[in-house]
């Protein structure tokens, strides 16, 4: 990186923001994909900034991106880190030199409108601290993906981030009234009005734009109040088929659960033998005098304002599963899921100090494609890996269709442990290529890059470039993500 | 228009579909506005096609697109002609020749999903017939714009159209699930999952795309089951502030009405007064000895499958509005709006020939802007058209903000008709600017093309330009529609 750059950042930013300290410049360089926490475990390499700035605002973002355009040094911009798809490798394309640039600074709520029930956050503000920052106002924003505790409202945006309670809440992209970007060609802001029909919806092109077109400094969220009562249950069925179709029926109507989630037979056993507060046996017992042959495990949680009105709805729900099969196995089992909801990653490095391979993968169909699409990515990676261990689940659920998240573990290849996983997760992708969506709520990164053209076309590779030749004419933004 | 064109045009088509004929060009030569209706009875010129072709399916309308890209013929894409906004008007831009593309023939049932509730209609297929196709398998697509009876398929997705029944469907991009466009560089497929995080959305900006990124030949659509019970009910609320905030309570909660519309106090005198079947002066009395001293009338409509369903709706629903200070005044209202809903252009062909001048426009903006948005595009009209009748509802609801639908009536001026309304029309824009969206539902069109800017910025049209220069390089695609 040409050093009177680095003057020049630490002019804009000060020089204690301007860091090229080694550990500063590790701790940004990758994400928290298996093969990240492998790499970083010293099993192949990895790419590392040449140095990482932390602007104080979206000026100084802009600032930022106007040196590195002068410079033509690549810009990586990073939230939370908990991109498990390469999505903040510090790659630099075709650049000598790439900067990370860490939002963490962004941490204000800029303006609440409570009539209107939108609050505006800058990007680098985290998951907890959104709430507490909402909370002050009597509302939250109700996005809870697995990353909750770590990643940030840029990345979300940037991600088309979907949370565990999306039945109720929505995805995050539903979420997102307005946002403002910093591009090399300045700043962008969309987003006046609940909805338009002026031309084509470009937020929704900011959504999920992944650094590459710009990078987002602050996103004006729809928030809601903050629930007053909380309920989660525990329901069982039986047999995947009978799983899925409940709930189907459930999406399908008009009085929704907050929280949908169902796990297949695999993950449903490997679940309550690894929740050792339960009662396994017992359970098990009253499963087998039920007749219950493959225990699938759904959770559905309810989050409202009143008994009444969440009770309301919890009838509904129950009524509807009662007629689908559903045994209903109670509150316990439902508040445990919500209380080791984020827990998932944590679980995660255990495994791996044990020499596992352990990584989690997932996609999103329409409902007749949906069991197709579980089969054909279970046997992808059976075929690839052997006998791991495969289980999957329903995470969000829509009218015409959800998503499965399959969670892969297996013994690891001490000889060709990144090799390994990259066989199994091509085999996965080409399964997934025809039935589904490449990514529902990861992303795509450095590591669906290449599957993207499958499902968008060339067309829309295309017209990707021509918008990123629009606002990013060098090609600074976040380079060899999205776009190979 | 090349004489060879014509001729390849004949051969893929078939000679019937290549018309030249005056009144066959004049009749696609223009939608429905005010100053489009003006021209047609001989107010001023309007430009008419070259030809009309009248491919029979998406193949086809890739070759009329392929011989338009090699003579370098402008390409008008046409469905029902209910554009307001010069959609449809046939501008050649900078082409020597313009065809206007009829999709008339592509008016086929694709194929039904009915486990996931996915449609595939062509682009062609009107309102009614769509409805009449799907309800064979028992489903509606349950969009109901005021241009239903005539309107397309193709025509709701390009234009990003919202029905009256948007609380409980959702807009119409809502409902699309996929897209299959032709461009001049090949087709182009869009929509494989329910819900994606492959990159920015793309099918949210062919939705909307105005005939200017694309010819829309096929959407797949979100059905639902055709509802068995229906109930539509007529409120009163007293002033516009505690209508509007009546109207904000219900699409902030859980428990949506299919239909929500609220009419400030000059649109209630007016189809109050209008609507000859009603005993007014007995609703007048009624009012009066409650106290009501400005009605809003207030529409609210469920539609379900069980009389269960719907009166739980509809007590919940009830609940909330007596809170907010609503009178019930019955069935009766509510039914006689529901039958009336897609009569108003055929009042305003007997009105014009009275020598008035009438327009409808709309917008949308947040909670917080509304009655400001109202104020202001009301005194702009004001003061351009000196007394004029200004009536204005609600027509759609979100949790966010609401739309604003105006109805303006006042004596034509004979001398300059056209001139009237068109700085009435650009003192409403100005007024909106900054405020609201310069379209919620009757898109961009040749009449909102340089108010878009303002709204998505400059970089927002460099990116749509960028967009249509990578399917459409030659731009033949809609001349002067969109982007300007």
């Amino acid at each position: 990186m040409p050093e009177s750059a680095r003057e020049e950042m630490a002019v804009l930013l000060g020089v204690d923001h301007v860091l090229t300290a080694p550990e500063d410049r590790l701790g940004r360089a990758s994400g928290l994909s298996y093969l990240d926490l492998l790499r970083r475990r010293g099993q192949g390499d990895f790419p590392v900034p040449d140095a990482v700035v932390l602007p104080a605002d979206p000026e100084q973002v802009q600032g930022v991106l106007e040196i590195c355009a002068r410079y033509d040094v690549g810009v990586v911009p990073f939230g939370g880190g908990t991109s498990v798809v390469g999505g903040v490798s510090a790659l630099r394309g075709s650049k000598d030199a790439v900067v990370t640039l860490d939002l963490a600074r962004l941490d204000r709520l800029v303006s609440v409108d409570p009539v209107s029930r939108i609050a505006v956050l800058q990007a680098g503000v985290r998951g907890p601290d959104a709430e507490r920052l909402l909370g002050a106002y009597g509302f939250t924003l109700g996005h809870v993906p697995q990353s909750f505790e770590r990643a940030t409202i840029g990345g979300f945006a940037a991600t088309r981030s979907a949370g565990q309670a999306s039945a109720g809440y929505g995805r995050f992209e539903d979420m997102v009234s307005g946002v403002r970007l910093a591009t090399p060609r300045g700043e962008w802001r969309l987003g006046v009005a609940p909805a338009s029909a002026a031309g084509p919806d470009l937020r929704q092109l900011a959504v999920g734009s992944e650094g590459a077109l710009g990078v987002i400094t602050e996103v004006a969220v729809r928030v809601r109040p903050v629930p007053l009562v909380r309920h989660y249950t525990g329901y069982v069925l039986d047999g995947w088929e009978r799983g899925s179709a409940a709930v189907r029926t459930l999406a399908q109507h008009r009085v929704p659960a907050d929280v949908i989630r169902l796990s297949d037979v695999d993950e449903t056993e490997v679940s309550l033998s690894l929740n050792a507060g339960w009662k396994t046996s017992a359970l098990r017992r009253y499963l087998d005098t039920r007749g219950v042959l493959e225990p699938c495990l759904l959770i559905v949680g309810f989050e409202g304002q009143s008994t009444r009105e969440v009770s309301a709805r919890r009838r509904e729900t129950g009524r509807l599963l009662k007629k689908a099969g559903a045994l209903r196995l109670g509150r316990t089992l439902g508040e445990s899921w919500r209380r080791g909801r984020f827990s998932g990653p944590r679980q995660r490095d255990a495994l791996l100090d044990n020499g596992v391979c352990v990584e989690t993968l997932e996609t999103a169909a329409h409902w007749s494609k949906l069991s197709q699409l579980r089969d054909e990515v279970r046997d992808a990676l059976t075929k690839s890996l052997g006998s791991p261990i495969v289980m999957c689940h329903v995470s969000h659920a829509y009218e015409m269709g959800a998503s499965l998240y399959f969670t892969v573990l297996t013994a690891r290849d001490s000889d060709d442990p990144i090799g390994q996983w990259e066989r199994a997760k091509r085999a996965a992708c080409e399964a997934i290529d025809g039935l589904g969506t490449i990514s529902h709520h990861h992303a795509v990164g450095v590591d669906h890059a290449s599957y993207l053209e499958a499902e968008i076309g060339t067309l829309g590779i295309d017209v990707l470039r021509a918008a990123k030749a629009a606002v990013d004419p060098t090609g600074i933004l976040n380079p060899g993500k999205l776009l190979t």
